[in-house]
């Protein structure tokens, strides 16, 4: 039952790479307001930024053993992403499987639980989005398995699959719909272009999105304030 | 029900400014210990500051629909307060709202939800206090109200209240009690900057506010360590 | 029953500030992974670090008369370490008891509950580990102990007792195990460094810990991805 | 700041009294989705029910002096509303209390905070909404006041109001809606309950309330399952 | 985007009804310790107790329109699967749409969200499972699907898919693995009985499970406790 | 670092026995509001009552193997009292070991962590007080220790301590206190018992404690409601 998948088809790199303008708002809505991680999952620093194709691991709480395993299968661009099969926040991830992760070219971590050492892998710019921050050591007793289709924080993420992380989270686009998800990011970022332009010459989105006609259909009321209210 | 209230009458700007100096424990202290906003309440950045006078919002929960209608009521020193009628974390606010809030001379938002586009906002710097970041999207279906009051993070806001929101939270206060809550967060700081001088060379608490006779009486006992302790 | 506690015995000065090299994490896995306070125990601002023997203070909830009462009893590199009887958030400290501690040559304080001035403490650079930042003020009104074995977020401490808290959280070691503790750090410390050097190098753990003999043991099963999974 | 309100006028008891057939969801429903107290605050019991006119308590965290200040203003048909000014779940409510409750015709208790004695609170058929069960014991040292407007769990509620708690949880509505709901509350039982009959002999709701137009308008795709799926 | 599904194969009825004897630890246990909810899923009620195949709904936040869609895809032996697109604890389900689900012989609801009405759920015996008891109606407005995969706490069900639910929490089993996971559940229960009766007459399990050796050879020591334990 | 301390001194079984007529409220505030665990530790079900030696258990998370090593170390009249090292809500405990326990006279369970099985723990009448329900099963591959003090919820327990727990949650009395909380908690009772005769027949808490004169000297003012209130 414990299994380690090898080589899993990823999203192109360089299709990935295209990724790397938009932000996990841009990219979520673009597919459909699908897609992101509960809002649980927060970056260890501020700032952090990170776009790759997932390497999945499946793990026992508190036992951080399949992330040494995984570390073999991951190769240049790649994201790491950790569930343990119970909850837990203990500190599976620190200084020194990140140094490993950075001598193969991993962009990050993405932990459904706790990391530690945040202060160097801050310094070694190593971005971690995890539920929590923890000191707790683990353990390397029991199985899991590598590149199987996981759960993360309430989405399904399948090795191979696009993750997208930022300062407002994190985000996973199917390999299927790589394409289709970049093409329509950058759609909504040229829209929202020009609609920044307008709003911030002071035009309101009341105007600008035509919204004043359904608003009134639905019944808003407008009238003076009073003492009464 | 649902209603847009016009003009209510705000704390005046000239009232609200000599409020910056004051952080927002002061504050709250100087109106006897009222109007701090739940502690679950925190600045999307470190050093984020704002005074401004409340609009308030009461929509559905994951729907922003109304904020585009409050953008509208907002004037010059407003302060936007938002609060949808059942829980929800989901990304109500970003960086297009940002803009155009700020073109109105808007001075942050307090909001008992999400908030998206973390990097930009703190660029164009725009602050907000929320209960959390969230990516995810919301719809423009459901009407909702503003300015009429709302209770925010267990705090009653009225439309025209005076906002305060730093490192340390959020306190409101009552537009009629403005005035009386400016001269004792002046008496208090004046007062602290005394306690403070003579806290640094050395004077400690309970000779200076005279708490060992109190103490006493109460029946505090001192004795040496002991191995049995 | 309320009680405070003179001069109980330290950790040596001298040994204590021989543990400055090392992180919470270090210390932790040095003791056999014990002594770390629950991971909702988080520092005030990026980057605090502080090394203190431990002056305890038992209060009631919202009432921080103690502290002032166990501000006395502080003296150089001390750490304080500060537990209400029943949960709460409040803001029991700000920047005036800072200041007065500061003045003693205190290094930090350790508190399960809140904490307010966030960006006065920054300033002063006093570092805390709290469970919330709240403003909410706290009242004078009923006694505690200082000095009296506390349990702070899950872990016992008593006076005395090493506290070492950074980005990662917060640990204590007994004062009794303090040499053994410090060795033991020093000795992984080392241990960590050649491990590093070698990742660094693109060895990888299954090979530099020797796993694979273990992992095909348990029965892991590796092999190559396919469309069904 | 400290005060106790006499005499507050309250909902009339008679019509107080003609709430009793509907439940918490029912009432909400029929002031337009408003006034349910956050979910967290729960029965201590399952069945519990009570309709009465709400004494407020506002008091010091972990301090029940101010419950035994409001028992005096409390009468026949009250239900009494307690929130603490900092949160907390301690015990500030037992059987003693609840004697001396039962003894004025109070009807229940609804308090944002911990209550004890659940078992003879359940003998004695006096039913609490708390949120938390905890036997912390609380103090008696800091005013409060009686009578005043409380926000309790998200809501805000004024002397006199009707309060309603059921298993369901908690509404709150204001004295002078309080003919209005009830008018609505029982229209609302009578629609639904010819709904019923038609759910019950197998009409779907789709049909009984007319869905299928509105949901094809908004672009509703229906189609057979496929393996792809 | 927005899609119904029809008829996605099911579970068949025969086989779901063999794993009416087994509870939800016995077949979790079963199919390798995978498969549970997260544990914030509770019963309404006590005893309560499904099996079922999943008819699965994706809906919008406090919006239940979906569910009324859903009923019409529903048959004999169902349990529906609810869960809204961003968190949310709202009261999605009561009496109404139980009785029209009941009417075409659905066994229970499952749902990441909030349920109300839970006194006459328990009469009329419907069980649900829930994140939340709450009386907070939701709205009708937005599209969401019915029967495509989605993640329920934590766990990923599609339609068609097993799901048993009953005081300890609820479990899913994929449609493809019933009959194995049927089989290795009578095969535990087996085993279980012996063994209960083994532990009834007094063996222990350290002797049953043969556990001495292996304890040993970890480095478990024992010796008699001391006063300086 | 791994070892069962067999034999602590327990306290002796007829001054345990004299416990039982006194609740957990009771006792609690009988040793000066002391000893009471954290609130989120409940009954699996309703009117669960039991008084116990404490059997400590220190183990890894989300392993029950040393629950099967402590069983060996149960007699008549102890209560098991487990913490896993690293937060965790899996269900570590289920009907089997109960089976055995109760075989060996224990009469109960004090778990900071989750248990299963609650329908047959009910049948048989084994009580339990968790953190969560949960069928999450649990693995058997690392050590842990026996009957050395832990920390369980907030409160230091040490092997033989006297544990009591019902419907209010747990609490724990320190071995060399026993006698001394029992004669406290006897007197209380007693107390009590005279003061709900007095409540019961009208007298209320500011007469019966004399609290008119202390609430005048604290300043608490009388008046009548205005509308402007």
């Amino acid at each position: 039952m414990n299994v380690v998948l090898r080589n899993p088809p990823r999203v192109d790199p360089a299709l990935a790479a295209q990724f790397k303008p938009f932000g996990v708002a841009t990219i979520h809505e673009a597919q459909g307001r699908r897609g992101v991680l509960a809002s649980y999952m927060r970056p260890i620093y501020p700032r952090a930024q990170a776009v790759g194709t997932a390497v999945t691991v499946s793990l026992a709480p508190c036992d951080n053993w399949m992330i040494h395993v995984a570390v073999e299968q991951c190769q240049e661009g790649d994201i790491l992403v950790v569930v343990p099969t119970s909850p837990s926040d203990a500190g599976y991830f620190g200084e020194l499987l990140a140094t490993s992760l950075k001598a193969r070219g991993v962009v990050g971590l993405v932990i459904e639980g706790g990391c530690r050492d945040i202060a160097a892998l801050q310094e070694i710019n190593f971005p971690v989005w995890s539920k929590a921050v923890s000191a707790q050591g683990t353990v390397k007793e029991t199985l899991g398995s590598v590149n199987v289709p996981v759960v993360c924080a309430g989405q399904l993420i399948r090795p191979g699959d696009l993750v997208v992380a930022d300062d407002d989270g994190v985000v996973v686009v199917a390999r299927a719909e790589a394409e289709t998800v970049l093409r329509a990011s950058a759609e909504r970022e040229e829209k929202e272009a020009k609609t920044r332009a307008e709003l911030q010459r002071g035009v309101i989105g009341l105007d600008y999105y035509k919204m004043r006609e359904k608003l009134e259909k639905k019944g808003l009321v407008y009238r003076d304030w009073t003492p009464e209210d």
